[in-house]
């Protein structure tokens, strides 16, 4: 499905679907324009393979049982594979997998078994699988899905989960209403592992979960949302429509691109009548698939940062090692198209450049700024732009160890800078510079803030500026949040080492919830003056370690499958740049999240203490995080941790040269 | 160490120890009768490290942190490498590393990584390391001890850990006194892993935790024992002596082999003084470590199970897969000591031979037995010798599959069974009987009962069985109980693979704690008329699937490293035979339990519900199990669960043929 179209199925009630009225429902369906039908696979006289009346050494039964006897056709709806391409095959409801009765529990396994082969038989696209009802056990319900899903290597596979829950528990807030729903999803798929092929279809209802029980699914893999069509309300001119309230979150949806599915409670009158007054009704598409794809048409447009983050969304990227190695030009070219990141930057100079006093003894009014790690020369233009705002004189010094940036460097004082511009080939660490600095102008954060050695390359190269001297940035500050992300997990996992548990990825998230809001971990500020003496370099890093704990309450029960990090930063006084959700700089897409995973999911029940224990840690080699997850609950105390993550940076680190 | 002898050491107050008298206490503990002696590595004076005054520019300081300075000859009790093979260092106490102060942390974990580079440098065979007060938080220590512990390949590293709270906390009941020290070594342990080499040295104090909170340290690495010599009584010679309580407790730890420890609250006089009175005393070897011998002496003597245990202790075996498998001479010889199990089949045959009825029409009074799975006889011997003592004539066939055991019967009919005993070379399930059984007899029993498949070697012998005939066994009942061991857990993480840890293992357990009794799960009954027709072969195995959900409460807190299995079996009426603990037949050594374990270990928080769910479950070609461990606790719902285990044999399975 491309970005550009909906899909939209017709779901009529399941008991009112017969190989009889199959052809005349797909026909109808095509009529009225939508995309697929949703059928059942079985009949409901396929139920006769409980054999309820049957003795355990029944002939039939046994035979059955041993896998000896086909379907019947009048044990099927589906019989042949005509229309599987547009056909959703739904499983019989009456299977009782945690049945006290041994028969029951067996039969519906092998009857679903049966149900998978002949589904792989036809080649149908999807099916949707049933969800017990919550006063049912899941244990075996859940190991036969687990079982027999890989069964169908090519088939999508939905299991129907309901958003409200069928009734609310004592002595839960009524806005925890779904959150019971999800947890029996969550049971469901934490048995099967994060890496199961099993989907949700979300069937939403007239009443709908609170915002943050509805966030939870944010990080589960929907793939259809099922509307049933008593949930539309008509409007004035007779048309069905959604409420304010399932617009919103219909719309909230859309960004996992789901198939949707009208659900009916009649089956439709499949014969279109001619010479009938609404004849011209029965030939028009259905008025609620259209209203679908009109939400659908009119969602938010991308903005900016979604343009760009297109194909990036979800994907895990090793965060830059930009001491290491030497960036390349289109990734210059990438952060370069900023919009944002450049103004902030050149609206803090110049403010910078403001409130220099102007020199009342005849001196010459002169800034030296230095950009330190120049690259392209992007900051040299801010630095430039905004001398010419302020009105004030510079001499800019550009300093650049990589050798590829710097022969964009040497053409663009050539074309462009001439004398204002002195560009210099050299790591800032080790620079002597010929004159001190007013100004210190770096572009060295990375997502986490400090993870891109912004810190070390400051403080080595702080030595160039004027003991008054300031620097932009002038600090930043880490924050994390404890994320659920059954995807981001997935992929993770499927690396299959421990290495890749323990280093931290890139990401711009899509399929991820927060338990909890960020919160600052720790900040760094610049230049340091107190650990570093006056022109010197440091004499060690440990200056540059950082813990933190952060304990979050999860309002809702949660899985957790890593933490989210974010950074603000301070480039002068009251100029912010920030990839903080709370804050974050409006259009900025230089910086996605940044991702830590954890090796075992922890599952957080409702109300519980998440607590975040994080380190930044150094020798003198390299920088490195380690970090673990733990959570508690009042009355109780401690509850599941994860192991210490990245111990000693064996897995992952940020080499110092 | 070895079995016969134990480890004593003396323990004098660290503060007490000096580099000035360090040669007199080794000498003294010599005399004395120690086998080593356990002093700080640094003198108090070390504590200058933390350089409390010192500004973050101090020269000194920043000199010290770069790593720039050497111990300096004050700072060191241990000086040299003399008597390292005599001593255990402790480290300094002043260390905290989880203060508010940034600089204390960090001071503290330099400290500790240059004693450590010491302790190297000397070649200590052991250090003990310092458990911070239960007021203080543990992250930053966990985390600098994981890293740490690296740095010592050789030296056995063993953290200090009272046996009771500092003080118990607001609604914890009395009995549950020392868990919450248990906890806080677990949170520690848990950041490091399983794999840690972390051991543990437990300090018993006057009172001690009641046995169910003692059992949470029978998982752990028990290394050693502390005993501070005012924990002893004085009996009536003036000798000290333990109380009968702290006796039992010393001598339930006797199987780790620890090491102990006599800790005194004073320096002892360290010179000989030959001409005073009580000289003799001084130079007689110390009547505490005298006392810790006698106990050791006088432990109980190792019964049959264990003198047959030794060497199999927590090791981990496959289980047998005698249908895939010929089993190996040595593997009959080894089972055919068993001074129990074949009493108990020689009672069961004998009463069911008692309990037949003599015929009264003048027919010949002779009962048929049929031994199927005879192996190398042994069941043919108990039955032979059953029927003499019941006075009943018997008509013995002896089946049996497997050709090198065949030769032995052969060669038994020849030499001793004569005609009373027909022998058969034949699979049990397809061999065509020339009469019908009134007995049959079987050892097909696995750890887990079924796991050895005797339920579907016996549904395809009971063909061969008269309608009224008897099977010996009857039945046999499966059990399970939630476990605790970080040694089984470590040894199966260490094949660093999925497929090992969705096995289960044969085990003689040690180091293991129950968080609860065991429990029934499933029943096989035989001979099965239910589900198989008479005379006839099952026509498919569903029958034999089994599946049960299992809840136990754990009173305590522990850490759920898998599952223990165990099976009870009614031979004939009341003679039965059992490994479960509370029923296991006295004496039986032919089977130990076996374990099932779980990738993540899970921790259960003091009163809550471990629920074990378990299938055993079957396809045309092989049985296995699955399995899947979660916990609950009221008021708060679902806690973490385990991912299902063995999804459909994926890892290991029973091979039917």
């Amino acid at each position: 499905m491309s970005f550009e179209t909906v899909q939209i199925g017709l779901m009529p009630p399941a008991d009112q679907v017969s190989a009889d009225n199959l052809q005349q429902l797909v026909a109808y369906a095509q009529t009225k324009g939508f995309d697929y039908v949703v059928s059942p696979i079985n009949s409901p006289g396929y139920r006769r393979v409980l054999f309820e009346d049957a003795g355990p050494q029944s002939p039939a039964m046994m035979a059955w049982r041993a896998g000896q006897e086909a379907f019947k056709p009048d044990d099927l709806v589906l019989r042949t594979a005509d229309h599987s391409d547009f056909l959703v095959g739904t499983l019989s409801d009456w299977q009782d997998f945690d049945s006290q009765d041994a028969k029951v529990r067996l039969h519906s396994e092998l009857a679903l078994r049966q149900q998978l082969n002949w589904v792989s038989h036809l080649g149908l696209g999807g099916i949707m699988l049933p969800y017990p009802p919550a006063s049912q056990p899941l244990a075996n319900y859940g190991r036969v899905l687990t079982g027999a899903l890989s069964m169908l290597p090519y088939t999508a596979c939905w299991l129907k989960v309901p958003c409200m829950d069928e009734e609310l528990e004592q002595g839960v807030a009524e806005e925890l209403q779904g959150m019971k729903s999800w947890e029996r999803w969550n049971s469901l798929r934490n048995m099967a592992g994060s890496e199961s092929k099993l989907g949700v279809a979300l069937e939403f209802s007239g009443a709908l979960p609170t915002d943050q029980v509805l966030d939870r699914w944010f990080a589960e893999p929907i793939k259809a949302i099922i509307l049933p069509d008593d949930v539309f309300l008509t409007n004035n001119k007779g048309y069905p429509v959604l409420s304010k309230r399932h617009q919103h979150v219909v719309r909230k949806f859309l960004k996992f691109k789901p198939y949707f599915l009208i659900s009916t409670s009649t089956l439709p009158k499949l014969t279109i009548d001619e010479f009938s007054d609404d004849s011209l009704d029965q030939i028009l598409a259905s008025p609620h698939a259209d209203y679908i794809r009109y939400l659908h048409r009119t969602q938010e447009q991308p903005n900016v940062i979604d343009q760009f983050a297109t194909g990036y969304q979800d994907f895990l990227q090793a965060p830059l090692q930009p001491l290491q190695d030497n960036l390349e030009s289109s990734t210059y070219e990438t952060f370069e198209k900023d919009p944002i990141k450049y103004q902030l930057y050149e609206l803090a100079v110049e403010k910078a450049l403001r409130d220099r006093p102007v020199p009342t003894d005849g001196q010459p009014d002169i800034t030296v700024i230095m950009v330190v790690g120049a690259g392209r020369g992007p900051l040299v233009n801010c630095s430039l732009r905004a001398a010419e705002k302020a009105g004030r004189n510079v001499r800019i010094y550009a300093v650049e160890k990589n050798p590829n940036a710097f022969v964009t460097i040497q053409n663009m004082k050539a074309q462009h800078w001439g004398d204002r511009v002195n560009i210099v080939f050299s790591d800032m660490r080790t620079w002597k510079a010929p004159e001190q600095a007013d100004i210190l102008v770096s572009e060295l954060l990375g997502s986490f803030g400090d993870n891109e050695l912004s810190p070390e390359c400051l403080d080595g190269a702080q030595k160039v500026l004027k003991p008054d001297g300031i620097s932009i940035p002038a600090n930043y500050t880490a924050f994390v949040a404890p994320l659920s992300s059954t995807k981001l997990h997935a992929d993770v996992s499927n690396f299959k080492d421990l290495k890749h548990f323990e280093t931290s990825y890139v990401v711009m998230f899509k399929a991820v919830s927060l338990l909890a809001q960020p919160k600052p971990i720790w900040v760094f500020e610049h230049p340091n003056r107190i650990d570093i003496p006056m022109d010197q370099d440091p004499l060690s890093n440990h200056h540059n370690i950082r813990s933190g704990t952060m304990e979050f309450t999860s309002k809702t029960s949660g899985m957790i499958h890593g933490v989210a990090g974010y950074f603000e930063s301070v480039l002068y006084k009251d100029v912010v740049m920030s990839i903080n959700p709370a804050t974050h700089s409006p259009g900025m897409f230089s910086w996605f999240p940044i991702y830590f995973p954890i090796q075992t999911p922890l599952f957080v029940p409702a109300g519980a203490q998440v607590v975040l224990d994080f380190w930044r840690l150094t020798d003198t080699r390299k920088v490195w995080y380690e970090w673990r997850v733990s959570c508690q609950v009042a009355g109780v105390g401690a509850l599941q941790s994860s192991p210490l993550h990245n111990v000693g940076g064996r897995s992952s680190s940020i080499g110092l040269f």
